[in-house]
């Protein structure tokens, strides 16, 4: 079993890599990224299954030397990009790097290793403003992004669903809600906030809060979501029907909720460390994230539901205790 | 007023740059083909203000000769592309012509003469199958194609979205129905049929039909789909809201009621010209086109609804008798 994973210096390709390293005793692991990535910590002691490789993939000769016929991956897990803010604030790079490059990426994969299984991590960014209220399926509303971002995801969503039905690819897109308590870094996200204000004041550090906090937003426990992500692997392509893309299970979940069990369970100073400082640039982008889903083809389909928002905090609060 | 036509020796280009060089008395009109087109017999009269260039779009510099700041359009209409069945069965074809000539023409406008007005003709093939008798509306039903052709035409609506959005372009994508009955030759289109079926009887020709009889078309009639073409530019931006994409106004027609209306036009020596011979492939592609839509959208931005199929069939025979 020979995985290959993009984008996995991220915090979710990290997490990935470490889960599958662990779960698949018999897998070996392609880590590669724009900055060379490392072993997760968390999967050290299974460090020889395990090859980092940084690589350019707006490059296609860096491509072609990393996707071979003779290096034949069973899976790939497309999971690089630039994300929503720095694909609005510079177009020309979330261009480059979210569609031309993984365009690329899928026409050298169905050239040297056709009907490959691939794993594209979408978003739920390619739905734009849904009326109040109204509660989003596969099937039931139109993906018209209000977002660059989206408009990328939502570009690979469909060449990957042709590529998929022509047989070219065996393609799986995943729309991940909005991926909290993040470890790490703040992000180019326009949701980093999202993590930031649980994580940072976690790690004694400030945090700014730039939405108003009755904002409602549809959430996922990284846990949940790297679980998904190799449980999108394992599904039977024909189960899939006429759509390859799939809304992953998430939770609901409002900015006030976060922040309750932010001081819940670490106390208030921790809560004090919350500013709420009002940015109409990531709000306008935030505004537009529906957090209202039915997940019932993602259960349907195998994934698994979320954990509480408290449950959440409580993992991240844990998490950094066994540091 | 200047305007550009992409794809203008096709049957549709034609009629559009006829109607355009007829009702606009000011304009000049700019058309381009991959095949030299010629001035609509029709407009033969403004012939002055017509200006036709070979040009394959394929090729990136032959657009920027094309496309230049100094010689500002003030619409294009971009018709070119490689039809249904013809995308199905040529994959790259359909890819470089569809896709990546119309996003570098997108791209070469955006930079030159940017916000420049931009009518794309999209297609209702962006829709995959829907349940049985659902009505479609633009905010009630996802664009998931079940072809090449189809992915090529959401993909570029996308885009145009996106580029509306960010204030590169003033993009209006229409979606027509199946435009029926077209003059001129079979062609591409999986739907060639329906036109065959009516204009090759009345031109003393045999007609395959490779669909059943039961089958029920979204079809509209030329002369609706070219004053809605016109129509297009002329809406204010603002009115679309958050979407640029429109499915054009048609109608519910079975290919029974298709062969009713040519008998009783054209007698019953036309009707027996039409030969059923069923054609699996042309079969798979027609039945994922749902008949069923609700227009109001278009209606509201000021689009025209079509004829009934019987005025359709009288104004081709009427057509003929005039040439």
């Amino acid at each position: 079993m020979s995985i290959l994973i993009t984008g996995a210096s991220g915090y979710v390709g990290q997490e990935l890599a470490a889960a599958l390293l662990t779960t698949l005793p018999s897998s070996t692991v392609t880590l590669t990224d724009v900055v060379l990535p490392t072993v997760p910590k968390s999967a050290a002691q299974h460090g020889s299954r395990a090859q980092c490789i940084e690589a350019d993939l707006t490059n296609p000769s860096v491509v072609d030397s990393l996707i071979t016929s003779t290096n034949r991956y069973d899976t790939i897990y497309l999971l690089h990009g630039i994300m929503s803010s720095g694909s609005e604030a510079n177009f020309e790079l979330g261009m480059r790097v979210n569609l031309d490059a993984t365009r690329y990426i899928l026409d050298r994969l169905r050239t040297v290793t056709p009907g490959v299984k691939v794993v594209f991590t979408s978003s739920l960014a390619v739905y734009g403003l849904a009326p109040s209220g109204y509660i989003i399926n596969e099937s039931n509303f139109p993906a018209v992004p209000s977002s660059s971002y989206g408009s990328q995801k939502l570009i690979i969503e469909t060449l990957l669903n042709d590529y998929s039905r022509r047989g070219f690819l065996d393609g799986r897109a995943v729309r991940l809600p909005t991926v909290t308590v993040r470890a790490g870094k703040p992000t180019q996200a326009a949701s980093s906030f999202a993590s930031d204000i649980i994580r940072e004041p976690f790690n004694g550090r400030p945090a700014v809060l730039p939405v108003a906090k009755e904002t409602e937003m549809w959430i996922c426990s990284p846990a949940t979501v790297v679980r998904n992500l190799v449980k999108a692997r394992e599904i039977p392509a024909e189960k899939f029907g006429d759509s390859r893309s799939v809304n992953l299970p998430g939770l609901k979940v409002s900015i006030a909720e976060m922040l309750e069990a932010l001081e819940s369970i670490g106390g208030k100073e921790r809560r004090e460390l919350v500013e709420e400082r009002y940015d109409a640039d990531i709000d306008r982008i935030v505004q537009t994230w529906t957090p209202n889903f039915d997940t019932k083809r993602a259960l349907e389909l195998g994934f698994v539901g979320d954990v509480s928002m408290r449950e959440n905090v409580e993992m991240y609060a844990k998490s950094l205790g066994s540091e």
